[in-house]
């Protein structure tokens, strides 16, 4: 089995991205907040992917991120290829949780794991909102399935 | 009370960091991946001061890191002051978890909190080791107090 | 005589940051594309120290870099200081052109020059503009000087 | 005439890069240090496929980068895809002068350009070096014909 349907049978969103020279550090390896980047590049991805930015936006709302974790499994490298998934696990009244992973094309084994707690927002009046009901329906249709509540 | 000895009285190791025009992204707040590189900073502070980067160097060991969580509290815009703190809570076989949290100066707030597994490298094997005593001594000589045992 | 001296004679905007850990690439010093940070967070207080940020948004108008150009004179390590200045060397019709220079506090040198054009932009029709008389007159009343044309 | 016959008629090197969203920053387009991680990377696709990275290793040198310089032609958003090209076209005593340019695939247009000075370096004798006979021959290889003169 390779990496791609692995990804493929759990994660909706899958991105691939390159790594730069640059995103190395000192100790000769991919820098601590590079994955974060990826990360976000896959949220954002997802949040296209599944209409939910633009269901978002037409209700004047965007996401914001209130939470971030992630555990550093193996060391990234130069030159290598990453594949970054996301997908939402769990909605709640005005935020939903996504998962995160990393695969790297060199090591064939995922490097990255996380999460994040996308709250929904009003950036006009700089407070959270409810989950619009076109939301959740957008996001159980991505995801194929019905979402099990999150914390708030 | 102002700030300086409310982190004062947690944090032994509070660093000093100006929020940058393009620390912000597209939303026009400072990007999700910064606050991780204020808590890098103060990590790598944190080592310095209390003496344990120079002690795992003599062992030809370093620090590594395995995990990472962050809770965005508010948003932080240019221009601004942040103050970084960091500290060891507990100590492990082979790692020790330390807390972070960032104080706005604009904003009189705690910003963002976070916490981090350093786990201890030998980096030529590239496998993890034990922390030596000479380490554990110094983590609980700078924060003054003895440190409860971490999950490994 | 010391760096302070030597930045404020001829740079009319100096500000300070401090070398971070996560500057440095994998070959141990920071990073090319750092001191063009610096250089823009110079440039940015440069154009808020002298009233022409606001200037310019009272137009409806703001600042687009054009070009960069940078030399590398000296490699710099954590941990550092640098002290980043700006100034206005020439005034065009739509365009004015910035030089840089940075200083560390470890070597006492400079350590990175450069210079940049800022052509004065209209985002909303997205095109050049003439530099407006009042954000001529606050250019060379922070430079305390007349200045000589720049090519456009 | 599409961008890819173009890029490849005057550049022996080309990458493709995607533009990722937190590449962005307030101004909302893509913040002036990232095409000079574009180019970095260019720059390092090139001295790896040329052979004079592995060369240059071999005796103990590496290259540094002494200047930049960098036309933005043409503000870049997410989500593009950009082609970025590296060639060398002057060659030195103990440096060699690169140039870049990247394309968008959004635009069909060439969005910035610029050039870099590498020196040879010994980074344990912290001096340059003669650009070594193995290293002109994998260049002017690479190139497919004799280089002109650089500065120095």
């Amino acid at each position: 089995m390779t990496y791609r349907p692995w990804i493929e049978a759990g994660y909706r969103c899958v991105i691939q991205l390159p790594v730069q020279w640059g995103d190395q550090d000192a100790m000769g390896h991919v820098n601590n907040t590079v994955p974060l980047r990826w990360f976000e590049s896959a949220r954002i991805a997802y949040l296209e992917q599944s209409g939910v930015a633009s269901a978002l936006a037409g209700e004047g709302l965007g996401p914001i991120l209130a939470s971030l974790q992630c555990d550093y499994r193996r060391q990234v490298r130069y030159p290598d290829q990453v594949w970054v998934g996301a997908r939402v696990v769990a909605l709640g009244n005005s935020s939903f949780r996504m998962q995160h992973a990393a695969w790297s094309q060199q090591q064939q084994a995922l490097v990255t794991e996380g999460s994040s707690i996308l709250v929904v927002f009003d950036y006009r009046a700089q407070r959270p909102q409810r989950v619009p009901p076109s939301v959740r329906q957008l996001l159980e249709h991505f995801e194929g399935r019905s979402l099990e509540p999150a914390s708030s």
